[in-house]
């Protein structure tokens, strides 16, 4: 089977077929990472352009090992070396990324539906890393394979969203994500922190942590983008740790088989104390692991790689 | 053939036959990106550094690339991370990279010189990839090849070079190209932005935009480093795109088969307005496509190759 | 023969078969750094990553080509992009880089005991590559390769060590080095910048350089780390220079056959003369290429290599 797009823009563009064909593509690719030679030559001669206009390492260097685990050639460009800082449009530096023949541009951007646009503006593969709060469609598919791993079905599985809905790209694809698959969507915040008519996305609302947490099978915790926030959503740090911070007896009011997600980078003490994140819950590590499966699928699905 | 020199310094070195050599090994690699597996072994084991001292994303990029599609190991130095800021001459900085027996040395550089400087003190083969206000040699070259796949002969053609001369290096190594060649250049600037005596060099110069452009083959803008501009050499943005820009109408007095050239980052709506810049007349990003062909070429000549 | 840890973090851990082995596989390995194809495919599929939380540019450099001569793929992470600086702890930074599955992390960091910290944590064999005022081994390694090249022997050479030994990684890595292969040391600085008590470890210090010069066989300079000084430890750069700067007359008490090293970047004129630096005794850029040679030795042997 074959991926018929060009561009992976956001969860909520694909369909159930395609998410499939991605995970089971990411398994395959993932015995690749856990082999004694890590590399495969799927997309030896292929450009591969990571394009972030936002600081990131994880992401970064995720897109990274999976393009170069494929074999293709790796560009990394960052906005601080860019010459969007010579006051070139976002489309010149694009068009010109293409006219050197890349074949993959991934984007991170401050802004929503940059890489819309770009990918419109292209003949390469664009590939959604973030933007703005919109979506980040990579991380919540990994983060689906790793629920798939774990749990037999995600159908009417009780899932916990609990932190900043209203700026969160990682929230939002995965909520796309996971009413395809048909959880069960709790979201937990402070109301400050909820997008106003969200309960029509089919998800229930709760500004109170435990009651949402009672029988949960998974809990995806949200980082708080503290370099982001201006003070004004929440009163103070500790507070927010008070109220919606995940500790070990709130943990106990969730399933005994229950998954603790993060997409990391991790505020310990503040979404999650030290002792849930690493303990015997916690899938945060094999989120990571799945990251670079995931991508090395992207990437040679969007090559016209086919999963047998 | 082969090249028989050791290093890239400037267009002012390079004679007819050799510039001719490069153009025509530029065509065969431009195939290469092309190809869906843009990768060729010649340069396999050998290490390419790239020691920018000035920002730049398209021309690292752009050798880069060419690098890896020859399959050469590609080590980036960028002068935020350099030992210079610890104090090291930059003598100390290339002798230990020519120690770690690198192959080419990519140099950019705010002062005029450096590049021939570092050439005399290392084996490597050095390529100036921008010294100060001097040479950008393979900025030249790529304009070079892009005029003549789009024109039977550059001899005579007018050709016209609008924007600040005076600290243009991407202007220096076009004049030296051109007149090569036997072009009718024509160069046009505020007269604060023309270095004087510049007739000497055989190019007429003009102060009135309108009266250059008529019957004009090709027109090259040049990028007004806003960066670097403390606003004393003209007015202001908007009277010198008043003056100088070229737009629609200004367009219609040159040849019905005119190239509009911009080495890039644009400033859209300063040196040329959009629909120029992406119109019909525009080669932008053909000189960006083959400016990673000419630099595969320069790397694989300066390594020895020969061109059949 | 084969090297039996996961780690390299310190020469005091090191015992001297150990130490033979990797100079030994480094001296096989120098040769691959001169052939035309620098390049054997030992470590195809590995991943090597480079965390760096100070800024190096001949380090990094060093072992990014140790590694890509190897044919690993390898990953730059400096602490300017990383994750830490969005408050991640350093241990979930390498956790991830872990999960990503890595197989080897070169660390800098300004804290000693970090790469310590990290080795236990994970998997990947990690290398030290400079822990705050601890140690450097692959510094005093490519320096003890760089004797025995130019000596018949270590064993009672007079190897005198000037400058900073207070915070010097480079000096306390050298001297668990030197005193392994029984070499007659002498410490030469300050009384400011030797740490009190250090005769215990078998070594002379002096005050005086002259004295301490006479019959010298190695001169080891110590960069004085400008950047770092905050003016207290000596009066004044021009007095430092003037009491403990190396200079052709002072060359002259040493053996004829001395050999005049420095770990770089060099501060011309403070440490030592440009005669001098640049002068007939210097080994400073064979250190240099043997650092290339050492760190492919390491990643060989970590890697379970065998040397014949």
């Amino acid at each position: 089977m074959q991926l018929k797009r060009k561009d992976i823009l956001g969860i909520a563009d694909l369909d159930r077929e395609e998410i499939d064909l991605i995970l089971q593509t990411a398994e395959s690719f993932k015995e690749v990472s856990n082999r004694d030679i890590k590399k495969v030559p799927a997309l030896r001669g292929k450009t591969v352009v990571n394009l972030f206009f936002e600081p990131s390492t994880r992401t970064r260097t995720s897109f990274e090992l999976a393009g170069k685990r494929l074999s293709a050639d790796v560009i990394n460009i960052s906005s601080s070396s860019s010459s969007t800082l010579k006051g070139e449009s976002l489309l010149d530096t694009i068009r010109n990324i293409q006219a050197m023949h890349s074949d993959f541009i991934i984007v991170r951007h401050a802004s929503s539906g940059v890489p819309h646009f770009l990918a419109r503006s292209v003949e390469s593969a664009v590939i959604n890393a973030g933007d703005g709060a919109n979506e980040h469609p990579s991380q919540a598919l990994l983060d689906l394979m790793t629920i798939k791993e774990n749990k037999s079905t995600i159908k009417g599985l009780k899932i916990v969203i609990i932190g900043d809905i209203l700026h969160g790209r990682v929230a939002h694809s995965n909520i796309h994500a996971l009413k395809k698959y048909s959880a069960d969507l709790h979201l937990v915040a402070p109301p400050t922190l909820i997008p106003s008519g969200i309960e029509r996305w089919g998800v229930q609302v709760h500004y109170q942590l435990d009651e949402a947490l009672v029988g949960a099978d998974v809990i995806m915790l949200l980082r708080l983008q503290l370099e982001r926030q201006e003070g004004s959503y929440f009163p103070t740090l500790r507070e927010y740790a008070e109220l919606y911070g995940l500790n070990r007896s709130r943990l106990a009011l969730a399933d005994s088989d229950v998954l603790v997600m993060h997409p990391g980078p991790i505020n310990r003490g503040v979404e999650v104390t030290s002792d849930v994140a690493d303990g015997l819950s916690s899938v945060i590590l094999q989120q990571v692991s799945n990251g670079v499966a995931v991508r090395m699928a992207l990437l040679f699905l969007l090559s016209g790689g086919q999963h047998a």
